[in-house]
C-alpha cells in the first residue's frame, strides 16, 4: 500500500526509505526528508519554522490525523518526529489563547493537544522524537511524550509557561512521569531550560549526540527497530504502558499472559527457530 | 501586611527582602538573614545547632504553624528553609522515642512529622530547601519533601536509623518518591551518606553549587519565583502533585481543565497580552 | 542451626562465613564460595555457565525452593545472588518455549519467573545482586528486581527479547519500574546492551566498582546489614514496598504507624538507649 501524499498547512508527513545501509545512511536519509519513501518508516517534519512550529489548533489536528492515519498502516514500523529550523517547537500559539476566543475552545486546543500525546503512546509502532533545537512548554511535552528520544548537543527543553501567567500543567504530565519531580518542579517554577546533557542525565531524553551525527544515530536507532516484528513490537508497547502503572503483582499477572501470547504468536515461534537454527528469521510483517 | 515577629524556641522564621539586583544579593541576603523581611519571601532557618537542629516535636510544631501562618499570608510567594551550624538536621529527637514515653506520644511524634512533610507538598507557595552540610532521617526527608532543593557541594544525605534499630521507614516515603529505589534501599540499609554528586545524580536535589554560592543561587531561584504571579503558580504546584499519581487519561484531564482555569485567570490574560504587546506583565499578586 | 547442603542441578545454594576482618574479607569470601558457611549470610551462585546461566524452569524453581528456604531462617540477614562465568544470566532458556511445549508449560515457566521477582521484595532480608558480566533478559530482571545491585565495571544489561520475536515484557516490569521510562524503551525497541555506568546512572544498579573489587564493596555491604537487626530491617524492607505505590497520605499513615511499631521493638529500644549511652547495641537477632 502506498499512501497518498497529504497536505497539512504546517506539517509535512512523509514515508522515508529505509536506507540499505549504515554507511549511505545520511545521504538517504538527506533524500527521504525532500520526499522519498517507503513502508516501514514514517517521518513527521513540523514544518512551520517562521512560527517556531507552534503547536496550533491546526497544526495538532493534523498531527493527530496523520497518527492516526499511519496507525492503520499495517507496514509501517517506526515514526520520526521532527521540525524544520531553530526551535523544535515553542508549544501552544498564544493567540489562540487570549479571552478574544471563548473558553470551550481553549478547551479544545489543551484536549486535542492532551489527545496527540496520548496516542502517541497508544501508538501501535514506536514513535521517536529527534530534536535539534529548542523545545519549550507543549513542544517539550512532545518529546517527553514519546516514546524514545534523540537530541542533538545543542538542544535543550524548557517549561516557560510561568514567565506569562500561563503554568506548564499539561506539559507537566509528561514531564513528571520523565523526570524526577524536583527536576520538573524547578524547571516548571523558574522558567529555566535545561541542556541536552541535562535532559538526558535526568530521563527526559534517551540519547544525546553532536549534531552532525544526529540522523544518522536517529536513523540507525529506527532502522533497527524497522527490522523487527511489528506484531511483537506492538504488542510489547502496548503492555509496556499498560503494566507500567499497575501494582507488581496485577504488572506480572499481565505480562506472564502477553509473554505466553507473544510465544504463541507466528513471529515468537519464528524468532526462537531462527536463534535456535541460527539463522535469520522472516518475520510476518 | 507586615507579619508580626515569632518567637519560636529552636526556630526563626523570617521574611527576608527581595535583593533589589543580582550583583547587591548576598549582602542584602546577609542582611535579611539577621532580620530584615518582606511580604514576598519567607525565610524559616531551624536554628538550634547545638542540638544538631533535631527535629524535636516542638520543632515540628513550631514548623507546621510556620508553615501555616504563612499560608493565609496572601503577598508570600515563596519559602527558604535553611539551618545554621554544620548540620542541616539530624532528624527526630531520640530522647522522645524511649520508652520513657509513651507508644501515643511516639505516634504524635510521627504523625505531627508527616503532617508537616505533607503540608509542603500542599502549601500554596514553593518550597526551597537550601542545604549546607550533613541531613540525615527525618532530615533529608525534609530536604526531599521541599519542592526544589539547592545544596552546596560540601552536603551530604543519609538514612541511618539502622544503625540504632530505627529504620528510617517516614523518610523513606519521600526518599523513595525522589531517587531510585536501589539507591534508596541502599542507604535504608546500608545507613551510609551519599555525597551532594550523588544526590543530584539522582533526584534528591535540583542544584549543586560551591559553598560560597549557595545563598546567591539559592536567592536567584527565589527571585524569580517571587517575580511571578503567586495565583499561577500556586494553582500549579497544587495540580502538578494532583495529577502525578493519577493514570495519564485522568491526569491530562484536571491539567487540559486547569489550563482552561489558568487561561481565564486575570493573571493569565495579562501574562499572554503582555507576551504578544513585548512588553512586561503586571500581576495581580 | 546448621541448613542441610542442597543439591540444585544448575545452582548453588551456601551460607558462608561472615569475614572476621575487612582485610582478610576476599580470601574469606573465595572460599566461602566453596563451601564455608555461616547462619548470617546466604549465597546464591547461578553455576552453570556453559548454558550461560540460562533460567530454566528447574533453574526458577530452585531459586524459588532456596529462597523460601532461607526466609524460614530467623539467623539469617542477607542475601547475595552471584553467577559462575563471564554472563550473570542470558535469561529464559529457549527451548522451553518452542511449539514443542504446550502454551501451559510456557505459563508455567513466566509465572515461576514472575513469583521468584516478587518472592525476593517479599523475602525478609536484603537481597544483593553481585553482577561480573552480561545480564540480558529474565537475568537483566532478575538483578532490577534485587533490593541492591553492585556490578563491576565490564558488565552490561540488555532485554533483546526482539531480536527474536519475544519482547521482554516480565522483564520490563522490573525494569520500567528502576530506570526512566525512555531508558527502558530504547533498551527495550532496540536490544541494544547499556554499559554498567549507564546502568548506575539510570537506577539500575546502586554501586558500579573495579572488577576487582567487586567482592569486597558486595561483602561490606553485605557485612553491614549482618551487623544490624533482622527484626528492624525485615520490618523496614516490608514497609518501603508497602507504602511506595500508595497515596502520600496513605503512605505516610501508614509508616507512622510501623515507626511507632518500630520504636516499641525490644531492638528499637535498645538501639536508642545504645546510642544515647554510647555503646554499642547489642541486637535480640
Amino acid at each position: 500500500m502506498t499512501p497518498e501524499p497529504k497536505i497539512a498547512p504546517c506539517l509535512s508527513l512523509e514515508f522515508c526509505q529505509a536506507p540499505s545501509s549504515f554507511e549511505t545512511m545520511n545521504e538517504d536519509y538527506a533524500s527521504c526528508l525532500s520526499g522519498s519513501r517507503t513502508k516501514e518508516m514514517g517521518n513527521i517534519v513540523l514544518s512551520d519554522p517562521k512560527k517556531r512550529n507552534a503547536l496550533s489548533l491546526a497544526m495538532l489536528k493534523s498531527l493527530q490525523s496523520d497518527l492516526l492515519h499511519e496507525a492503520e498502516s499495517k507496514d509501517l514500523k517506526v515514526i520520526i518526529i521532527s521540525a524544520e529550523g531553530p526551535v523544535f517547537s515553542s508549544g501552544h500559539d498564544l493567540k489562540e489563547l487570549t479571552d478574544e476566543q471563548s473558553p470551550d475552545y481553549h478547551a479544545e486546543v489543551f484536549q486535542t493537544c492532551s489527545e496527540v500525546m496520548m496516542l502517541i503512546q497508544n501508538h501501535p509502532v514506536p514513535v521517536i522524537a529527534m530534536v535539534n533545537g529548542l523545545a519549550t512548554a507543549a513542544g517539550c511535552q512532545l518529546v517527553a511524550s514519546c516514546d524514545i528520544a534523540v537530541a542533538s548537543d545543542k538542544s535543550s527543553f524548557a517549561t516557560p509557561g510561568v514567565n506569562i501567567g500561563l503554568f506548564c500543567s499539561t506539559p507537566a504530565v509528561a514531564l513528571g512521569r520523565t523526570v524526577p519531580r524536583k527536576v520538573a518542579l524547578e524547571m516548571l517554577f523558574t522558567g529555566e531550560p535545561i541542556s541536552a546533557q541535562e535532559a538526558l542525565l535526568h530521563g527526559l531524553l534517551s540519547k544525546v549526540v553532536p549534531e552532525e551525527q544526529l540522523e544518522e544515530e536517529t536513523m540507525r536507532i529506527a532502522k533497527k527497530i524497522a527490522s523487527l516484528s511489528r506484531p511483537v513490537v506492538s504488542l510489547g508497547k502496548a503492555t509496556f504502558y499498560k503494566q507500567l502503572p499497575q501494582d507488581l503483582r496485577t504488572a506480572y499477572y499481565l505480562t506472564s499472559q502477553t509473554m505466553v501470547d507473544n510465544v504463541a504468536l507466528r513471529d515468537g515461534q519464528e524468532g526462537i527457530k531462527a536463534f535456535i537454527q541460527k539463522r535469520k528469521p522472516i518475520w510476518s510483517q
